[in-house]
């Protein structure tokens, strides 16, 4: 259909500042940190400011049969923000208002394009605390952690996203007639009257409706300093048997984070914080339990650590160099990114196989010549193996892109997952197939069809596009 | 259709004890414990040993267009497992094998059949330990758990059913066709891969397919006596204020119970257990914080309670009396039950709002001359008001009717929801239609149509049945 005809129609009766038409500012609307993965050329963008603006969007897209690709700050890892042809791109960001913090029932209401870090200070000062804390906590909005139901630091104690969602509004299509907004979920602390349609659409990357409004359940702020332990090891394996052994153990840190040598190097490098980078892996692990208990867990977790065979580990006493080893860890991808660039994997496997997936994640990287970064949630068996390629070296990005599926396949075949917290969007579609029962997927297909029969909403993340 | 054709289709190729034609076994498996749900009459219910036996009794009823109600120990208390006229019941109590239990992992994998305390029994002798803990843990199995994402005591700090759930497997319809067994979720710690069918089926009271597999997670087994702190109050209101305080203060005791007189008096005349019945409401808490920590939030709660009016509120330091407090709470449903048929309300209010739903129970009660008992999961906001009926007594009946409707409108007057963890089952489905979005309501009528398109797993629970 025609550019202008679309454009016209999205801007009656809208704000001229809404609509973005701009070539370059809509090119830089059109992609996610996916640096791999393809994007369409979008039509238009649409900065809405409120769910009605939404609403006119959605209906006037569903109107002359335009997709609608949402984002929020475009933080994504795995390309389900990217444009696809002629798409309308939603771009929630303005939408960033925290609308109540209700210090009684422990309960926030926000817009989608709240920032998390935003979130986190804003409910700090009612003495609460919002958990979920994935690496792009300063950049990413609530509405994209949403949308790829992300996960984190901290949710290896305190759960993911979708722990947190207790409610939605949501602009959504098929039976309701596309731009119908509705109220999903409730906001009391137990409720199970109907389908979970909030806990469906959280992680659907705006493949079922747009998000429009989010209730999150908060925790009370944590009292008193957390502990931080560190072990380094000379090999990733031995680091990886030391997180089995801390998990069989029953020892639940509210951190349990890995990091190889190059990244320590890599972040060291721009940002000279001090790191001994000299390590074949730290383990970084945080505890937040009060008192003795929390000392003796802090102990426990560094026994686990010499058992394995740790160079040394130790209870880190100075405030400060904790500090920076959890801004290393943040600072991760970011700073291997200056370097090149990243295809990012994400698997996920069982506790108990994460040394068997790092001796994998080493094999790989050196059977086909890709020099792999890793950087993992351990505690959660969440691993993100970074791989490195020279810009414009087309022999090394092949070799690069067999190595990534042969992670997914190495995952799949310890019993993991080819995701655990990035979400599947375009990277991911191949393993997703792999992963799921052809029963399963037949089902995810037949949920989609019935929410968004006319396949309007980021069509071909998730799911492929229907033939 | 004839019964004797679909007793033949169902029997061939299963051994004969898989069969109930017996009319009085069958009645008894025809309804759960709400007693004032109307129940039809099945056709024959089936007791299925393995997943094929399942498939095969799906595949059947589907080609003979027979609804399939599935159950388990029928402890439910909203109707949801009850017949309707001509189905098969398929009751899936002897499918009760724990299939594994993973001490690296923290996983258990279990047929739907394990009853609830039973698992809790085998996972402890790993060091391991399962939470949801509904009051009818003796003889509830998980997958009546899972269908309707049962809540229980400890969930105001551990979470719900549905927290545990990785996976399933379950015997679905629709698009993968009647009969096929598929696989969903994950075993690994995080995973977003796809939708959340997992989540989806988890609290759909078999509407959506039959639940033959559950993997859960588990938590390292506590270590140390919780702590009981109780407190007494000469009004429920007061009891009330005491939670809404103690929540705003941060606090998240692994309990927070309240019995009013009539269920303490109704354990103590049956059980003899010593309880004292003579204050309006107790209030009853457990600390399982470890160390000092917990100490300090024990006297953190007895001071909630003193400030608010307790006539008095102590930290329990005899074992047996405290076990006998929580025996009570767990003992009250039955006890009252001897008494005179029960309707049980189940609403869930904003924690800040327990105070005032605790006033609109005592007000409704009395101005329809309605005996309630009043006994709630106190820290979630989810109230139990058990409306007690002189068996026989019509006008005492309709009153009653009347006023639990008016207990579900006044629940939703002050944001809470017409069930907290029973299910909608039949007793709720009014409730249903008036707290959700119409919007909401046609997305999940969509999706259980895309499902369930002949409309076979249990018809007209959760929603009525299709035009």
């Amino acid at each position: 259909m025609a550019r202008s005809a679309l454009v016209e129609a999205l801007g009656r009766g809208l704000p001229a500042d809404r609509l973005v038409v701009d070539p370059d500012v809509l090119s830089a609307l059109s992609h996610d940190q996916a640096a791999w993965a393809p994007a369409g050329a979008a039509a238009v963008a649409l900065r809405p400011r409120t769910e009605a603006e939404v609403q006119h969007a959605v209906r006037t897209c569903a109107e002359l049969g335009v997709p609608v690709v949402t984002r929020g700050a475009g933080t994504g890892l795995s390309g389900g923000a990217n444009a696809v042809d002629g798409c309308l791109v939603l771009d929630l960001s303005r939408m960033d208002r925290v609308l109540d913090v209700d210090s009684e029932d422990l309960t926030a209401r926000v817009q989608p394009g709240v920032v998390n870090d935003d979130l986190k200070a804003c409910v700090a000062e009612h003495g609460l605390w919002y958990p979920p804390d994935p690496a792009s906590a300063p950049w990413s909005t609530i509405g994209g952690n949403v949308a790829t139901n992300a996960g984190g630091l901290c949710c290896l104690k305190y759960g993911v996203t979708r722990d947190y969602v207790l409610g939605l509004r949501a602009v959504v299509g098929g039976p309701a007639g596309y731009g119908t907004a509705v109220a999903l979920g409730h906001r009391t602390n137990k409720g199970v009257a109907g389908y979970d349609m909030t806990g469906l659409l959280v992680g659907s990357e705006g493949t079922l409706g747009v998000v429009t409004e989010v209730t999150l359940r908060l925790r009370p702020a944590l009292v008193g300093t957390p502990r931080t332990v560190v072990g380094a090891f000379d090999s990733l394996v031995d680091a990886g048997r030391a997180v089995a052994l801390a998990t069989r153990r029953g020892l639940v840190p509210s951190a349990l984070e890995l990091l190889d040598r190059v990244c320590l190097q890599a972040v060291e490098d721009w940002k000279h914080l001090g790191l001994e980078a000299d390590a074949a892996a730290l383990l970084l692990a945080r505890v937040d339990t009060p008192g003795q208990a929390g000392d003796d867990e802090a102990q426990a977790l560094a026994d686990c650590f010499t058992a394995e065979g740790a160079l040394w580990a130790e209870r880190s006493t100075d405030a400060e160099e904790a500090e920076a080893l959890f801004a290393a860890r943040r600072l991760a991808f970011p700073a291997l990114e200056r370097l090149s660039p990243v295809l990012t994997e994400d698997v996920c496997v069982p506790r108990s196989r994460l040394p068997a997936m790092l001796a994998q994640v080493v094999e790989i990287g050196q059977r086909h010549d890709v020099r792999i970064a890793t950087i993992a949630h351990a505690g959660d068996g969440n691993l993100h193996p970074l791989l490195l390629v020279p810009a414009g070296d087309e022999a090394a990005r092949a070799a690069a892109q067999t190595a990534f599926e042969e992670l997914l396949d190495a995952a799949l075949a310890l019993g993991g997952t080819v995701t655990g917290e990035h979400g599947v969007g375009l990277l991911k579609r191949g393993g997703l197939a792999r992963e799921l029962d052809p029963g399963s997927l037949l089902l995810q297909r037949a949920v989609k069809d019935a929410l968004d029969p006319a396949g309007l909403f980021n069509p071909g993340k998730v799911l492929p596009v229907r033939e």
